[in-house]
């Protein structure tokens, strides 16, 4: 699992694909984005798991089966049906347990005076546990700011939507370059983006991909979905987000083991194709 | 109150510009739509209070309190530190005793799986109690399939965002477009738009405008101020949306008061304006 060819690690030229260990160490990274490359190199693990279900015991137990083999657990707390505070506490402490990083997705997307109260406020007090969330960008920069003044000081971090993997998604072209730009103003903040493909050269930003399914296909209310390897190889992302293919499969633990495997043998296949590309070779 | 010119009333060209009671009357107008318009009407206010207040005590006293001034209370219940299930129920009593409409403002904008669950499930069971939501569209129409599927058999309604009044907003020019051709495709759960102006002449949606205060101004997160009369007359929304130029008032009622005075002048100008108009005459 060391043998990233040893030619590439001091390299820094923008065409060169840099492992996940060394993005980790590039100096103007942010902490939490870096300490996501570490837990990913570390676990050989690029898959996060969408905990997409109602009860809260249901979520933990997920966490803690699942928790060897995932970087990021994301979760929607609003559809749990029996949410206390006492269940973001063992949460966090499943996570320190399995070293895996927490990403609520809320998709906070109102002005900043309002996002402040909810990322920081309400009955979930989503900042004082979940160490990523992410935003919409089409309430403009203001969405960030509010976020920011909650989150920052927490050491959290944001993923900015950039592209949605659902069908007719207007999150296309102009409005993908303005949410590039908007994160570049931000990256204090913001860690990367949620998206179909790699959008940045910039490899301190985090790129990660919903709609995941060992084979395409699509559900009936517009999702769309693409392979491990089409992802992490072909589009360049470097997280894949998978929901029903792990929670509907039979057994669950498996099935995760075998989308992170797939997803880390895409990773591979990635730097090696990088390397062959080298154009110094 | 009821001195529209008499012309009007029986005409449907459609440069003429329509009461809220005509609207009401429309055969293809959804039902909460013509609930809506008629409470306007019959109140004289198109005055959609925002309670952005922390506590369930408060956003209740502020209901019974404004409840006669107001067609609408709007609502971020996720802001709320101590929301219960029978904060929700006095509420909706509250609605029945001042006839006005309930709109959870929750910005929904995920895929169609997802926003069922959250419409519908959660602790908040926002879809039990909440006459109208409204969305965000990038998700594409997926958003809106998810939603209906949970709202439309409970007679609910559904506000697109359009437009948003914060500095940089994304939802501009293609995208604004887009949303209207989204609307316009499901119409029936779709009742009408978040917009800083009038964007359709089909008089069946009903245009509602955050960001309003007696003066214009800012705040410091992007938040951008235009005026009643800006709003309803120069620019034909038909709702105003006013937070906290009536919640920092040190006389909630009062300022509700001027807000529904400033609102209503501003409507009946411009259907004087529109008879002036009328190319017939």
């Amino acid at each position: 699992s060391s043998d990233v060819p040893a030619t590439k690690k001091p390299c820094l030229e923008q065409n060169l694909e840099l492992s996940y260990a060394d993005r980790a160490k590039l100096p103007k990274i942010h902490p939490l984005a870096s300490e996501l490359l570490q837990i990913m190199e570390k676990k050989q693990s690029n898959l996060c798991v969408s905990a997409d279900v109602t009860s809260s015991e249901e979520l933990l137990q997920l966490a803690d089966c699942l928790g060897p083999k995932i970087c990021m657990l994301k979760t929607h707390v609003d559809i749990l049906e029996d949410y206390t505070a006492a269940f973001s506490e063992k949460l966090q402490a499943l996570a320190k347990k399995h070293n895996f990083l927490i990403f609520e997705d809320r998709k906070f997307a109102d002005i900043g005076n309002t996002v402040k109260h909810q990322y920081e406020g309400g009955l979930y007090q989503i900042s004082s546990w979940s160490h990523i969330v992410n935003a919409h960008a089409v309430p403009g920069p203001g969405v960030l700011k509010g976020l920011s003044a909650v989150g920052k000081p927490l050491g959290r971090g944001c993923l900015l939507i950039a592209q949605m993997s659902s069908q007719g998604s207007l999150a296309t072209g102009e409005y993908t370059s303005a949410v590039l730009k908007m994160a570049e103003e931000q990256s204090d903040f913001v860690i990367g983006f949620i998206c179909v493909s790699k959008l940045t050269k910039r490899p301190e930003f985090i790129h990660m991909t919903p709609g995941v399914q060992l084979h395409a296909g699509g559900d009936v209310l517009g999702q769309q979905y693409t392979t491990p390897e089409d992802v992490i190889y072909s589009k360049g992302s470097d997280v894949i987000i998978v929901g029903r293919g792990v929670l509907e499969a039979s057994d669950r633990l498996t099935a995760a083991e075998a989308y992170r495997k797939s997803g880390w043998d895409a990773y591979r296949k990635r730097l090696g194709q990088s390397s062959q590309q080298d154009p110094r070779t």
